[in-house]
């Protein structure tokens, strides 16, 4: 574990899963945000706690706010996994910077771009996340 | 790998998160159950396998067990990731018991609270979750 | 470090996550497919990028592969956390090897048997696949 804390690749690996980590936790409350906003609540016992009436139909801008989380729950949870097994199998430092960098940045824009209807930047960030998640993935295995 | 093994952190965490797994495995089976119970199928084959009809909206018993699986995924792989780099970058065997278990009760309350639709108690057991995983993603990045 | 990748039942975890990683690629693949092929946009966004019009009810095929995808979540990163936690707790090569390459080859399986309706090869994957997890499980807190 010494030598774990003392290795470039695995810290960087740890800020930006901490960064992700963190990067979903908001995510999480700007659907809150949503719901409250909207009084968009599809439980019962919501809209009893907070005001308003449920509906089993989510509301459009909550519905666009969890299929932001969704995009994340189909991404990076791989990248802690395969970035993990990555480092853990003697990244370089350099590479193991790139890739984590590139995911980490991708991720945080393709949020923006999300958040904001921006496309095709949405589809772009998504796909350079894609790709660090293939990059790395193919370096474990061959 | 010895001394993970002796290792009172990793352990604890280790511990823990099979108790999270079993708890995501079981959590699915109640959505099953919810899906048996009402007969909600969406998928053709499965209505043709189990007896029913099909029907594209889910069942609101069943719709309510799948939030509480959503809620599941968007916090409980957060904690498999930074849980762990926690424990890697050497945290103490206090720290990381206190982190782990608060996480961990907070999580299987949460289910409780939500299988039977106790507000605010679901919130709060969110929250305390929550703020479990925001407290180790701040100490692994300063 | 270079215990680890000297580790067999490490690097079997290793080639076993990052087949899996790289098939959740290709679902989420899939489900782009199937949206783009049957022009099935809910973000006002995505329909004026690619054509057509958008629609908040998903079309039965997207919502169809949407369902692979989350099965997928409810499972594959519980093999993330688990198989680690089980190897780096000092398990044989051999129990490794039965245990990932199960696990692997059941989601594989799922993946064909979900996507041409298959039942019960389908249920019959996903129960392979959940004892798997049970099992590690059961041995890391025993």
């Amino acid at each position: 574990m010494e030598e774990l804390m003392r290795n470039q690749a695995f810290q960087t690996y740890a800020v930006c899963s901490a960064i992700l980590a963190v990067k979903m936790l908001l995510t999480g409350n700007y659907t809150s945000l949503q719901r409250m906003r909207t009084k968009g609540f599809v439980n019962e016992e919501d809209a009893k706690s907070f005001g308003g009436k449920a509906d089993p139909t989510e509301h459009p801008a909550v519905a666009h706010a969890l299929r932001i989380q969704r995009n994340d729950l189909e991404n990076i949870p791989l990248f802690f996994a395969i970035g993990l097994i990555y480092v853990l199998n003697g990244a370089s430092a350099s590479a193991a910077w790139w890739y984590c960098w590139t995911f980490t940045i991708a991720r945080l824009a393709h949020w923006v771009a999300y958040m904001n209807h921006l496309q095709p930047w949405r589809a772009i960030c998504y796909f350079i996340g894609y790709l660090s998640i293939l990059g790395m993935a193919v370096h474990i295995v061959f």
